[in-house]
């Protein structure tokens, strides 16, 4: 062969280079990282000043894009240059994509995304095999539910405040739990509640994370019972679960979780007491018409008969007492899971309604814990609550009468505090560090900016419940999440706007559009608070989100040892050791212990015969940032990521004879591509009969 | 019950416009969109100026966030403000995610995921009950693999020029090819390869999308065969698959394509040349060693055995004479597909090798059709080779020999044009419109630019062939995509630096990272390329892309009728119309008809027996863009997306009992979540023995 390099010995140091390096786990992209940091840090001391042909520049640079003034400073307040980090991470729910993702604030960008009831193969998330863990975790009666409808994180908190070690969600559709473990943002368990197939209020924490309450929506036979609809009064129920974290373990306690009994209204959101309302949990509902709806029949359709009247109810738990109420097994069991009933709530004290306008969606604590907010969707006010004036009339039994259920009813007035008119189809409410609240507006498209009052410490300028701004919102506005928003102490400066519609505002990518984060600048009350960022959301439909701090995250950067086993969050004895690895077959159960590193896998080849049972463990031996390997079989659905230190294990059955390459999947080196090996897979040899059926 | 609303008949007025609004059909959001839309565009017209006062405030904002000036104009030339769409849409792999990510340039925002091999509840693709067309697609060899390593998109082209109708992109790890057509952004066929488990170069086209070209890479036995390694040389082979596009149906015609077998090399990336070079399809290799790893038996690693020759082949293929050859009848069929020998294309002037050093990894034509470029990858240099001397060296037998498999080898001297030093680790090479290419190295970790020269019509002021610059990537840069970057006419402008490694660059999501898209100005040549932002791309390991003038795109904003089926892209005469809803049933079978409207499904009630077997067919009955609904039956596996006009139909047994709620699964109007009805799946009643078995 002809050959007319002009330097073939550098290629050839090149290469022994990057086999040496490759051995030594070490890389050549870490080097050039560190050398990169340095680079940046040397920018970032001295402050400047624009000069003249700067400002031209800049001032060009805008004409040409179309660009005004308030584009160019909202571009200097969302713009971070690379290798510069979010101040606050957001986990937004990923609604019917079922996952949640990880957003970088202010510069809006999505850092990744936590694969929660949908398998996802980049993280390798559902693709291990036949025995997958993850399969598993998302059985549902019976039936494997391979997605979910992720509607309300919420991070783990102590005294109220997030504490960034875990985050929980909900799967609307499923009537399913998940707890995800911020070390290495990974989901660690899913629990699928008992009682309802689907649920809606999932998740909110109480404020030391004792319980993460599930809400639950549309009134069924709770434990996945039969009635028709004629019955629906009679056998048609909600209600709440409280499912016990334990926080040392990182899990659920389901043994330690129990429910409470609701009347067949849609239950919907639920905040959870602080501080001087600690111990409450407060929830909302709508349809407490019991409309069931029946359009085909010439009936008022569910949205006219949930409409009907101008109040629903507020339920109001005193969850320490139904606490103690379950520890002294009162309560009873349907489908093997304890619930209180009505009649036992209403005897032990446990469960208060109060009227509320009008199908509410939103229901939130003031950060002092001592006013509920409630959003009226269909009435133009929002309602606040004194939770004072509840307990005063929960002790003095001031009620205006009891709902059908038996269950009283608190005078509307005696526990009102105040109603704000604040425009069309309030939902949700955020809070500020300065007293102010946001609630976003519907049909409005609109953020509302309103003052709180009464005992609120923070007194702002405009004076106590009122209206001071909107900003419009584009369009349709959901949820929304302001900075530490939800917490004991809101940071303000940034809200996020969860408008549902995107309609003209990105190009169109046919007719299935994103949704739009809109982020407004909330930091200084007293001037406008403009939208300063457009970030399309073109991954499913978030729901609400939880916005950090960053500094609170304390992520790890690879898994603490060489083992790791990420379900256990320990080194796992199984794992396989450099120097150790091999196939054991015992008859036709095949043993694969397996090490992976740039840029080989060994063992290369594995020969099995058709129909072994293959039980295949694998160790990525890396120790460095970011170096994860992936691993797939091609044609057998198998797809792992092995993150620096991980350990993991997949079975399958070699049911399907031939040659089949496995290889790394993850762009890990110059040779990631020759980072592969072989199955051969050897047909059994046919006997006489099974050649003749094939004829 | 106690009332004190301030004005409960403003709230009634407004919910009787809300059900009247909704039975037309027509919608509040749009009326606030057009309003918006004004607003926005009275903003458009007139240049800035920026005051002292103006320059005062960026400045301090700037330095608050510890900004320089290049940020500041990095800032400037990708922030879009809301409701301005982008210049040019990206469509990038989503790695082993198994999707494509569709960007927008120069904002880097993500405007939409395209689900393509992995089953995504968030558009309904694969969530439709028990024979789901998107599953059924997904099969292989008689397996569910629901998950794909997308690695190269390519989008249909005209006389070597995107028209932006269908884009197409490759599976690695299952070799597959899926089609999407851009009207709707949505997948409509993936075709299996019959011969191959794993593939990597696929998907390239020819310069009017004649053929899809799939090339493979890690060699087995033709046809999903087996042969123990030892074998390799005799039974191992390589191939590309040229699969036939029928632009009119959009579909590929699996029936006019046709493979070409290949030596056990492994085959990489392939470019189909253009204008002169017309009619060849240039497909490079690694592995010519034929290693076959072993490190178990300590054999060299298949990294190591792969990179110890200095040189690999091209690969020069007649795809005009291979399709005269195969519409002849001169292929041979292994598991059903014609493939054409290597005897036959050696003997019918189809199949040519030529020297490229050393285990390559990019193969680009120029935009003129006269050049193709070799990424060495283990070598320092690109080699430039010309296609007019290959041709010329094809017409004289100007060959240096054959290789072990009888293919004669080009001689290398008479077919290469330059070789010119970038750096380490050169892979991949995109072009501008001002006659320079640029080059990514994975090991410098940076982007080269470099002049064309030759015949080249644009003459760079640095002279031919020349390294002109290095701009430095953070880390370790894979592909590199620019506008139209691979196209007869690039546009310069924009280039994204696909960057593998993340490491410091964004907050650390726990041990797994995001990639890179960092985009660079290229828009100077004579000046710098710089860094203006980084994405993070947290969904995948994104591979390669293609970038699209966005104007070049005409997607659908709604479907074009009512009742249309994304399938068939025609309206589909099982949709159901308004006023002709209702349920049928035969024995045991179970047809509903249903239409969806905002903010009701009808019927609401469907009522059922354990054991049914069901049909169900919806219809979005919406013409407003974005009034998109979804569709959802909790516990059953089921979610649908229904964009505007959709009709979709899904089947499943009601082998569970019970009483589900059905609802909207996307956030569609403020009566979204009373959009809701219930299965009532009555339970079958137990036989005497079913009973005692219970018991």
């Amino acid at each position: 062969m002809n050959t007319t390099w002009k330097h073939p010995s550098m290629a050839r140091t090149l290469l022994a280079v990057l086999l040496a390096g490759l051995a030594l786990g070490e890389c050549v992209p870490e080097a050039s990282a560190q050398e990169s940091r340095r680079r940046r840090t040397t920018q970032e001391a001295k402050p400047i000043e624009l000069s003249p042909t700067q400002v031209a520049d800049l001032t060009k640079i805008a004409n040409e894009r179309q660009l005004n003034v308030d584009d160019l400073i909202a571009a200097a307040k969302t713009f971070l240059p690379s290798g510069k980090h979010d101040e606050y991470i957001t986990f937004a729910s990923g609604g019917h994509a079922g996952q949640i993702f990880v957003i970088g604030v202010p510069s809006m960008r999505l850092l990744r995304t936590i694969a929660v009831f949908t398998p996802e193969p980049w993280q390798g998330y559902g693709y291990g095999g036949e025995h997958d863990h993850v399969r598993q975790m998302l059985m549902v009666n019976g039936k494997e539910v391979s997605w979910g409808d992720t509607h309300h994180p919420a991070l783990s908190e102590t005294n109220a405040e997030y504490d960034g070690q875990f985050l929980f969600i909900g799967d609307k559709a499923n009537a399913r739990l998940a707890v995800i473990d911020l070390r290495d943002f990974e989901t660690k368990q899913i629990v699928k509640n008992p009682l309802t197939v689907s649920d809606h209020g999932c998740a909110f924490v109480t404020p030391n994370t004792e319980y993460i309450i599930e809400g639950g929506q549309y009134a069924t036979v709770l434990g996945y019972g039969y009635a028709p609809p004629e019955e629906y009064e009679k056998s048609y129920r909600g209600m709440m679960t409280l499912w016990k974290f334990d926080r040392a373990k990182g899990r659920v306690d389901v043994d330690a979780s129990f429910a409470i009994e609701f009347p067949p209204y849609f239950q919907d959101l639920s905040d959870a007491g602080k501080f001087s309302s600690d111990g409450l949990i407060f929830q909302n509902s709508f349809n407490a018409e019991m409309a069931t709806g029946g359009v085909e029949k010439g009936n008022p359709p569910f949205e006219a008969g949930a409409s009907k009247r101008d109040m629903d109810y507020m339920h109001i738990v005193d969850w320490k007492k139904a606490e103690a109420a379950f520890k002294a097994g009162k309560a009873e069991k349907i489908n093997g899971f304890p619930v209180l009933s009505i009649k036992t709530c209403v005897a032990e004290g446990i469960l208060h309604l109060t009227p509320e306008p009008k199908s509410p969606h939103g229901v939130d604590i003031t950060p002092d814990g001592k006013y509920v907010v409630v959003s009226g969707k269909l009435d133009p006010h929002v309602t606040v609550f004194s939770t004072a004036k509840i307990r005063a009339a929960i002790a003095n039994k001031t009620y205006s009468g009891s709902d059908p259920f038996g269950i009283p009813v608190l005078d509307f007035d005696a526990v009102k505090e105040v109603q704000l008119e604040l425009g069309l189809g309030p939902l949700h409410t955020q809070f500020d560090d300065k007293g102010y609240a946001y609630t976003s507006l519907f049909l409005d498209s609109a953020v509302a900016r309103w003052t709180l009052g009464g005992e609120t410490t923070a007194k702002p300028a405009e004076g106590p419940w009122k209206l001071v701004q909107k900003t419009p919102v584009q369009y349709n506005i959901g949820h929304l999440v302001a900075a530490e928003g939800d917490t004991a102490s809101p940071d303000g400066k940034y809200l996020i706007s969860m408008s549902k519609w995107s309609v003209d505002r990105f190009f169109p990518t046919g007719p299935l559009l994103p949704q739009n984060f809109q982020l407004l600048d909330i930091a200084s009350p007293g001037t406008t608070m403009p939208v300063i960022y457009d970030m399309p959301i073109g991954v499913g439909e978030p729901h609400y989100a939880v916005m950090i701090k960053a500094d609170k995250l304390k992520p790890w950067l690879v898994y603490p040892e060489i083992g790791w086993n990420p379900h256990t969050q320990a080194v796992d004895l199984n794992a396989p050791r450099k120097g150790h690895e091999g196939v054991i077959r015992e008859g036709s159960k095949v043993l694969i212990n397996m090490t992976a590193i740039r840029s080989h896998f060994n063992p290369e080849h594995v020969y099995l015969e058709e129909g072994d049972e293959v039980t295949w463990r694998i160790t990525a031996v890396e120790t460095t940032q970011d170096a994860t390997h992936g691993f797939c079989i091609g044609g057998y659905n198998i797809n792992l990521s092995l993150e620096p230190g991980e350990f993991a294990e997949f079975k399958f059955t070699a049911d399907k004879p031939g040659t089949y390459p496995f290889y790394c999947t993850e762009f890990c080196s110059a040779l990631h591509l020759e980072m592969m090996g072989y199955i051969h897979i050897k047909p059994r040899a046919k006997t006489a009969q099974a050649t003749d059926t094939d004829k």
